[in-house]
């Protein structure tokens, strides 16, 4: 198993320890985010088509395999670090449903087709630019966070052409981009329909959003209950624990 | 004071016993939304001008007056109504500090001028559409609650030509409506700046949103913690109550 890692790469759990991923410090981790963007997303429960856009290191499309028996695809532009999802889908032993590919994801409606998938979800950059500096010292790192090689329109549009007329788009994204992630979902006719808004701490402003639409679907906006992350102690609340680990 | 009152009208409490309010079960009554309104805007404090559209019989501008010794405006279009908030304002011996109109907010830039508020707030109807029947048994609480003389956008649009430049606008609405609201906020100017959304109970979809706008302000979007209702037993939360009567 040793050999499967490369660099200063290690093994960790994924949230319990029934999943396993490779990760990097210098490299990529995976985050909360794509935690509770695998526990957001509607998903098909016995067969279908998943895909996942800018998976990183795989951490969303592995973790989709506890909730769904779909066909998993998880896209990333980084070759570095579609190789690390890729070593980590065969530490799981889920060559059968999950595939990794290295691809910008706007050449997907090309080589894929389109409406073809049940699910698109997406933990995309955040962050509109990078300055060469932040670049230069960690392209890996600049390219996951930073809207470099795609938009966040390039998301949205790119994931209305993949997902199924009545299929399902879910991301995640930072509070600041509400009004543009709703306004470009509308446009792309990728209706949303769930909203959700992650608080780190009681009584303090949310830093998250998930939020889910439905191709062509019709306005019916549901705002789901808060999720508070931290108790005052850093302890994780208890109703974050039953998001990572279900019942 | 009992004089002051016609027909089924009775004076309440208007939330604590400093205030009192002429309301009437089949014409109108204040609802907690415009309650959370009057504490959500930011207001000017000591001096200033502030408008409030839609007041109905008066709630949000009378409730205003507890933060603010600014010059209050309250606007109905219904005659009945104003005139019920006009004898409450009376009754606290207001007077003073505020004004009731009964006019179309649309007719208001062009009778009051523009850029002159420094806040403007709204409750406005919150439903698109009315059928004949329900508009027959009560035009009262048909205009109070449809689109039937001022759509959202010309709520929002009329908001932006009331206020100053850097002055506020908020706006109590269903969480249903916040693509709406967002767009018609960004359209006319009144970038959002601070959102919240209010659960009535623990574990439940949000089912109001209180949102604010500066007039050409810098796109910047807070999301602000979350205001639960009622507590398992039907009772306020200690969060609830904080906000209705203060620290």
């Amino acid at each position: 198993m040793e050999n499967l890692l490369k660099g200063d790469e290690r093994l960790d759990y994924l949230v319990d320890e029934s999943l396993k991923i490779i990760q990097s410090p210098s490299v990529f981790s995976f985050s909360l985010d794509a935690v509770l963007l695998s526990r957001f997303a509607y998903v098909p429960i016995q067969k279908g088509n998943i895909i996942d856009l800018c998976t990183g290191n795989g951490a969303v499309a592995l973790l989709l395999t506890q909730r769904s028996k779909a066909a998993i695809t998880g896209v990333e532009i980084q070759e570095r670090l579609s190789d690390m999802a890729g070593r980590s889908v065969e530490v799981n032993g889920m060559q059968d449903q999950v595939s990794i590919l290295t691809e910008n994801i706007i050449n997907l409606p090309g080589k894929l087709g389109t409406g073809k998938f049940d699910t698109v979800v997406c933990n995309p950059p955040y962050f509109s630019s990078v300055n060469e500096k932040d670049y230069n010292e960690n392209p890996y790192l600049a390219v996951a966070r930073h809207e470099i090689h795609c938009t966040l329109e390039d998301v949205i549009s790119v994931s209305s052409k993949l997902v199924k007329q009545g299929g399902k788009a879910a991301f995640v994204h930072r509070p600041q981009r509400l009004m543009d992630i709703l306004s470009l979902m509308r446009k792309y006719r990728l209706e949303p329909k769930r909203l959700q808004f992650v608080y780190p701490k009681q009584g303090g402003e949310a830093n998250m959003l998930l939020v889910e639409g439905m191709k062509d679907g019709k306005p019916d906006l549901h705002i789901l209950p808060p999720l508070t992350v931290y108790k005052e102690d850093g302890q994780y609340t208890e109703e974050l624990k039953k998001v990572f680990y279900g019942k």
